[in-house]
């Protein structure tokens, strides 16, 4: 079933949109100065479903947690910026315990209900001392507010990165909330990705799973800014049920229009990332359509996405098509190089695999805008994939060169 | 059979060191003023083999070339700078063909033996008249010097890239020789790399390709700039046997001792690409030893030299570990955190998965040298594989994201 957009609702607030979701954030000192801790905290314990980075070297924090969701239940989760703790052995594995352990008591509920994800610099153990002194304090604030959690998540982000979305399911409101944190560093390090979901729907285990897969597949899994995987990148995701719908338990129109909300939200963090990428002025989407497969399509937009050459020419507006064939041609797509037709901001800059010289000033004047879109049509079949990507600019370097240690 | 490194006798000169080849470079006009137009001739029908890109969209001149190759025999290469023939269309096909055909005229020679080469700016048609007139020019300048045509095939290479071997081969002195190209640009497009290798050999065909295959395997597929494939990457060997040796016809100590030369001059030729990579300060090797497989540590080696995050810590001379960490987890290879050692430049900086604090200091020392190595050993087994790569600073974004259309 398709769900209209219309009948999707965007709400302010993000993960204490939903009913019974409170969420705090301050500063402990993780971090110099800035919020480094956060919390976010279901009022009875909720359905719970995650996906964690593919990364081989996984940060603690994902190990623990992926122990701990597979009861499919959890309260709180427990989020400190600053520091990944990743690349920190079995030192780093008994912090991430200990995390979960001083916010149960905190909250008064038991240890396996407390999720717990890290974002920061790797291979330095975490300063315990702070942040066994500021969980307490932090559990003390929380409140129906969700900007100080948003905060506290973030690295070197612009800014805080929320979203919210109701939707009717079987006549009742429910609501998808949640933050995201994108590309950042505090000394320099990894371009970290962490998504919490909340939901006050009622849903069953296995649909949450399964709902969350296909969010983050067409939302997280569609955007780059560097190409490179995290060793901490989580998305959580917390349905509580108050808002008291008949439970979901089967596909149909009600799971679909649950689907289309979460979509919905995963979509704009995701975007939000990608527009605050680091060093970031444009927000990219390249859609190709036309692939043999839907495969294909997706490995076309990735290639496209990711390479520094299509990427370079973002920043300078050159409408450099030749760079987006060569992208084409090394993705493993299928191409038929005298198909390809490829328009820039709308403008058709090649056609038949072949220049249309007179609109290339055309499209350098539409890649000045701060969004546009790459479109790709390879004229083999009816797959379709698209990505959001940002330019690639001297400002990423000079973040990620300095000299830090 | 392993060769010693003091068998092989390095030579000045490049194309031209191995007997009966000669070559030329001049201005034509595909270029305002630096020299465009090389040719490579061998005094006689020689045996040749190529590799060329695996871009699905292919240069006009390698999908012609490609067809040429399949005889097994050729005897000039005609090489254009300042242009790709890419993206041309049916056109770009006809130009090709006709590149080789004007040359063979000039050269009194047959057209089937003629290859064709290419490199520049990619979906505009090669200015077909500057080069008609160019090629006669240019077969009259023909001579046993090499430095015209190492120039004549550059874009915005720093410098010309030439290297020259020698070797016994059962008892007669047989030399190898090669010049390449770079990184770069002339209104800022793609890296494309071409390679073109002589010797003065006698060696069935069969084991020219075998041994032209190796070679690239062990350099030109071992360096990185940025990670972007060309269209128009060719490697050509063209072989005489004006040294006169009993012809190699079988594997053994002939063969090996062939085999070391020629990948000697491959792999100096392919890490002057990469020292003069675009902006490129230092020359990087990667060393991944210790893993399960070769393919295990070649996968590593790949993703550590192509790492935006791995690269940009190289500019900035940090001994950011857990860069690589990251790297090697998303690389595909097996890797067991709590194993892995990094040393880099000779200073271990992680080892048993943790950082190695008091060395950090010596190490960010030693990245500050031109050139220096990172070593990791996944203790996993005896895989093992090396690559190079440079660092990726800020003169890299710039010379790729000028605005020229």
């Amino acid at each position: 079933m398709l769900v209209h957009t219309d009948e999707l609702q965007r709400l302010d607030g993000g993960v204490t949109a939903p009913k019974g979701f409170r969420a705090a954030g301050i500063h402990c000192g993780v971090k110099p100065a800035k919020k480094d801790l956060a919390l976010v905290v279901s009022d009875e314990l909720a359905s719970a479903a995650a996906l964690f980075t593919t990364n081989k070297v996984k940060a603690a924090p994902v190990v623990v947690s992926q122990e701990k969701i597979q009861s499919g239940v959890a309260q709180a989760i427990i989020v400190n910026s600053g520091n990944a703790n990743a690349c920190t052995g079995t030192q780093g594995w008994a912090d991430a315990r200990e995390m979960a352990a001083v916010t149960a008591k905190a909250l008064g509920i038991a240890e396996e209900f407390v999720l717990v994800a890290s974002t920061g610099v790797i291979g330095t153990p975490l300063p315990m001392p702070a942040i066994r002194q500021g969980i307490p304090q932090l559990a003390k604030t929380l409140s129906r507010a969700a900007a100080e959690a948003a905060e506290a998540i973030l690295t070197t982000d612009a800014f805080p990165k929320t979203a919210a979305v109701q939707v009717e399911v079987n006549g009742t409101r429910v609501t998808v909330g949640g933050m995201t944190k994108g590309a950042g560093m505090i000394h320099p390090q990894m371009a970290t990705t962490l998504s919490f979901l909340t939901t006050d729907a009622a849903i069953a285990a296995s649909y949450l799973r399964q709902a969350l897969r296909t969010a983050i597949n067409q939302s997280y899994n569609c955007i780059s800014v560097d190409g490179d995987t995290s060793t901490n990148d989580s998305a959580f995701l917390l349905a509580n049920g108050f808002a008291e719908n008949p439970p979901i338990t089967e596909e149909g129109e009600a799971f679909d229009r649950f689907q289309a909300a979460l979509n919905l939200v995963t979509r704009e963090l995701a975007k939000m990332i990608v527009r605050d990428g680091e060093g970031a002025t444009k927000l990219v989407t390249v859609t190709v359509q036309g692939a043999r497969t839907n495969s294909d399509a997706r490995a076309a937009v990735a290639t496209i996405s990711t390479s520094p050459l299509v990427k370079t020419a973002l920043a300078g507006a050159d409408p450099n098509w030749g760079r987006v064939m060569a992208a084409l041609g090394r993705s493993g797509a299928d191409v038929k190089e005298d198909r390809v037709a490829i328009s820039i901001g709308g403008v058709p800059v090649a056609h038949g695999g072949l220049v249309v010289p007179a609109n290339l000033e055309a499209a350098a004047e539409a890649m000045r805008a701060p969004e546009f879109e790459v479109l790709i049509d390879l004229r083999l079949g009816e797959g379709q994939s698209t990505g959001w990507t940002c330019d690639f600019n001297e400002a990423y370097v000079k973040l990620n060169s300095k000299y830090t240690t």
